[in-house]
């Protein structure tokens, strides 16, 4: 039970949720027949990633987009991460990641601790935190692989929230993120190999696909990392969907091999 | 006063202590002209890196090695990291880094936190922890740079070590080091890069030359990382001096266009 079979949906990012929803929907048909044990979809999938669109398309906990996670667990019986959403609780929006189990019951839910506002020289301008409001806790959940994390782009920059995560027995950690064409190249990369590497987890990253049409320009690159700090697997930038298998069996492997946790 | 000069000396290790501090005087000989304001040294200068060699080569706070590394910052005016050494006190060694100022004062002291046990198959097998005792505590000092910090080669894979001296105010990290064949080309880069992003500050890490004949043969690639993850300067395998420039104002640049930290 150790050999965890991943299928990450690189999608593009439309402004009609339907649209949105149906490209899951393609894109989950995995090309060759393994059938995935987790299915996980890019940041904010559900509507292009703009502050003036969270509070439009921003839905409470359970609505219409939620209901589809679900409903796509139990149908391909398969564990969905479900990238994430605008989330909608009272005043407040949060971006938020819902996790089902294979029958469609929801099992873990992450809000963005850490909003992603950054003002690159001659690069990127983004402020979250103009619109949305901060989760305040990690977010581990139980499959019979064992405890896994999930957490939200920005939040990747924090060690400390990995170093949570494993302490909390997460082997594997997946991270919905839409990085971009400055912190992209430069920093996506580095990350997912140094987390792994450091917490000798296994480290999923999802993108939506690039669209230079947009008005945020995600950098795609969807990603697997190992306990070694190795990229097993990594998307371009083109819609696309990563099919990849992560052997559990590799994190106490590593761990023997280099000792390092306080575990 | 942001722009701080730096040499770091790879040099190849001998098993005399008189040809390791021979090697050391020639090579402080800056080819170029430029005053250096640092000085940095590999981890185990004195010695060749063997369990067999620490008790044998093992100096006392204040030896002979400590004097010469002293009077080397007073005669070049200049900071000295000096790597590390086998350190007695009492019944106990310690793999240890002075750090002296331009008048050879001792300014701060670091022994290595997590000590260096690694069993990969078919790579490396080492334990230091049969011979050394482990240090406790994180090393900061002042410069007129501002503070700055310093630890030993595997003490770089612990994160939290790098928050706090991050949160102590180091906005620079001097690391003497000697990764192997198996973890130098795997995880070398991944760390200094990653440390260096994650807490967003210079780190600089100098380690021997390498020599295929040794009992443990040295990865070398002595790096210079800047805030923003990316390496401003790296040496291959060979003995040489990496002679490099630190501009500290990066250091508030990079964390108000990306601001990751509580400071």
């Amino acid at each position: 039970m150790s050999a965890v079979n991943i299928l990450a949906i690189q999608k593009r990012t439309y402004a009609d949720p339907e649209q949105n929803i149906e490209a899951v929907r393609r894109m989950a048909e995995l090309p060759g027949g393994t059938e995935p044990d987790f299915i996980v979809l890019p940041e904010i999938f559900t509507c292009p990633y703009d502050n003036r669109c969270f509070p439009v398309f921003a839905e409470e906990e359970g609505g219409e987009s939620f209901r589809f996670l679900s409903a796509l667990a139990r149908e391909k019986g398969a564990y969905v991460v479900g990238g994430s959403m605008p989330e909608r609780d009272g005043d407040r929006i949060y971006n938020t990641s819902y996790v089902f189990d294979r029958r469609g019951a929801l099992i873990g839910k992450h809000r963005k601790v850490h909003l992603f506002n950054i003002d690159v020289e001659g690069g990127q301008y983004f402020r979250e935190s103009d619109v949305l409001s901060a989760g305040e806790k990690i977010t581990v959940f139980d499959t019979e692989f064992g405890k896994m994390g999930v957490c939200i782009c920005f939040d990747i920059r924090f060690p400390d929230l990995f170093i949570q995560m494993r302490r909390a027995g997460a082997g594997m950690v997946f991270v919905p993120a839409a990085f971009n064409m400055t912190t992209g190249p430069a920093h996506w990369e580095t990350l997912f190999k140094s987390r792994a590497l450091d917490q000798q987890i296994f480290v999923l990253g999802c993108s939506p696909a690039r669209d230079e049409t947009a008005s945020y320009v995600a950098y795609g690159h969807s990603i697997l990392t190992d306990p070694w700090g190795s990229v097993l697997c990594e998307l371009g930038p083109e819609e696309g969907v990563l099919s990849a298998q992560a052997d559990l069996d590799r994190v106490d492997s590593v761990r023997r091999q280099i000792p390092l946790l306080d575990l």
